[in-house]
């Protein structure tokens, strides 16, 4: 039987990334791994959630079991509004943050309309964005050129620790994405999952706190607790929220309920804060880590960022390393990563990769770097 | 600040549902309320659910804090599978049957398209068939007359125990269904929520047991588990369930996966047959309560559906009784339903209404039966 002919014209061929496809090829445990964006198990708090699945159970009995409020639980919303300083009615539960991306796209963007928005940028955001048949432009060069669109529905940017990039905006920059979408009177999308997790520097404020007004900032459990809890929270303007909240009906009804008030409780009684302590501190050490090997044994000519938080660095190899025909290669030597033209628009600068320090087992990460740096240094010799 | 340009076409106001308005009006939990179609709480496995996830956490360890894969873990996709009698590659886990409904709309229907659906029909699939711009036609007026649909997508029908009409579909009508299908060569998206909550009678053959080239058949754990997990599930063709895996990656990337494993290993280990038994007496009860107040305290004229199972029965009162503009005197007596005229696509039916009889706390359903006669009575009379 042919199914193709029921398909909706939402599901066209780009929904399958090559990226699904990549970590189809190879079970990426046994090898050293760079590839995933995982937060690594250890950081899991596991003692706290033995302890308190019991306690919500004992706490909110069977409303714990029961179906909730679109909206989420009142308790969470509350923990949330509280850490930052935000009225309950601007805090929307969703299950997950890609949820959050997501019907923030379906609520906003027809097919045609314009987002904008960092390039190299998140590849999750990128295939909802898709999947509503936007069109999708870097914000750099409507900032940099006279081309100012007039049809642009909102900016999506993550200002700090960028995935995949991993770097964070400067105050400077976050102003001149606040002036610009108010110059072409379109909203902001602040993807935020992973600033609580930073290793050094200064936090900057956040977009929505220069412009409450016209942001949606979207924050996630899944960097702070665990992701196995598919929950993520959205602050914005009520007016915004409302529609949210009716289209996240026809999704789920509700966000995971226990999970919810295993959230609540572990946000509210403050073992969360002391979970992050120790989650940066483990982060930091294999951020350096894996910055002083690349230091170590990268050739000349390769550059990369430094993150001061998140999950992940990005590199730049010389020009004309095409790092998605490297790739077969790379797997062969028993390392990975992800070839940072997925994360393009367009799918330019095959040069990059994305590397993450957060998963890998601390003893893999000098073998892996040395494999890498095989890799690139082949490439350049047979040039 | 104007908000409303911002929004895609597909958010119009009729998302707004008269029934979320309804539910906004009152605390329900403080009269006798027939409205909601929430499981009773008394049917959560709360001592099993103590025991399990203290259990899920020492024997999957951190695998349940962590990402999964997007089809759902391995783990519940078998339990489910070997009940069925299908193999795992038909099993998609989803984050309630909700989002059955959403995906399953998103990756087949254009605006426009036709659903055809019974009718009466479920009020968050015609929510979610609408936020889609798809038609929704009422599948009788095509089984029954000569104006055949060229472009129908799917029809979607909840053969057991309708939500709302309580009413069961005979074999015949399933195969008529099948026969439709076959004949527009359409897909049939069949939702299954309430199937193992059967009271009297036999079990019919499913539709995907007829079909199952092309049914997608949505189950959900929570009448059988608790709500509080968001865990439905698809079978069908993998053909389908590619593009609909594709989907669910931009939706939220995983169901969560901590309360998969513990829906794995409730369904697995034998907790949900000892619990669905108790949970089937519980019901019956319920059930056999309401249709003995019913016939002890309605007026002639009005009607009922027997359910054989499920939540729901569906009440028909004499013709120019407007249970819409009823509600607030209802209300204001102390007893809710839920307007029969939401759940039909042109809103007819203004003489109908849905009774839920799992919810509601058994000592008030004779008050509550009793406040309802009253109103109805008052109606009757003034006529």
């Amino acid at each position: 039987m042919d199914y193709s002919k029921f398909f909706s014209a939402d599901v066209p061929s780009f929904l399958r990334s090559p990226v699904r496809e990549i970590f189809r090829k190879v079970d990426l445990g046994a090898i050293c791994s760079f590839a995933g964006g995982y937060p690594a198990a250890v950081t899991f708090p596991v003692e706290d959630i033995k302890r308190l699945s019991g306690e919500v159970l004992e706490k909110y009995g069977t409303k714990a079991l029961q179906y909730g409020a679109t909206q989420g639980v009142p308790e969470l919303r509350q923990v949330i509004a509280s850490r930052y300083g935000v009225p309950v009615s601007q805090v929307q539960i969703t299950t997950s943050s890609q949820q959050g991306i997501d019907v923030c796209t379906r609520v906003l963007a027809n097919p045609g309309d314009i987002i904008l928005a960092n390039n190299p940028v998140y590849l999750g955001a990128l295939q909802s964005f898709r999947a509503y048949r936007a069109q999708v432009l870097p914000i750099q060069s409507v900032i940099a050129g006279p081309d100012r669109q007039s049809s642009v529905k909102f900016i999506y940017v993550i200002p700090d620790f960028n995935n995949p990039s991993g770097e964070t905006m400067t105050l400077a920059e976050r102003e001149e994405i606040v002036r610009v979408a108010r110059e072409l009177d379109c909203l902001i999308v602040e993807d935020s999952p992973y600033r609580e997790l930073r290793y050094s520097g200064k936090p900057v404020k956040t977009i929505r706190e220069l412009a409450p007004e016209r942001t949606l900032h979207l924050g996630s459990f899944s960097k702070i607790f665990a992701p196995g809890f598919r929950l993520g929270w959205i602050i914005g303007p009520e007016e915004l929220l409302e529609q949210i909240y009716i289209c996240k009906q026809c999704l789920d009804l509700c966000p995971p309920v226990f999970d919810q008030y295993m959230a609540a409780e572990f946000m509210g009684s403050g073992a969360l804060d002391r979970n992050l302590e120790k989650t940066i501190v483990e982060y930091r050490r294999r951020r350096d880590l894996m910055v002083s090997l690349l230091e170590k044994y990268m050739p000349e000519g390769v550059r990369w960022t430094y993150p001061e938080g998140g999950l992940f660095l990005w590199l730049t190899l010389p020009e004309g390393i095409d790092t998605v025909a490297l790739y077969d290669e790379a797997l062969a030597a028993g390392v990975a990563y992800v070839a940072g033209s997925f994360f393009y628009t367009d799918g330019s600068h095959r040069n990059t990769m994305r590397l993450n320090f957060s998963f890998i087992d601390e003893s893999k990460m000098e073998p892996g770097i040395r494999l890498l740096t095989g890799v690139i240094c082949n490439s350049l010799n047979s040039r």
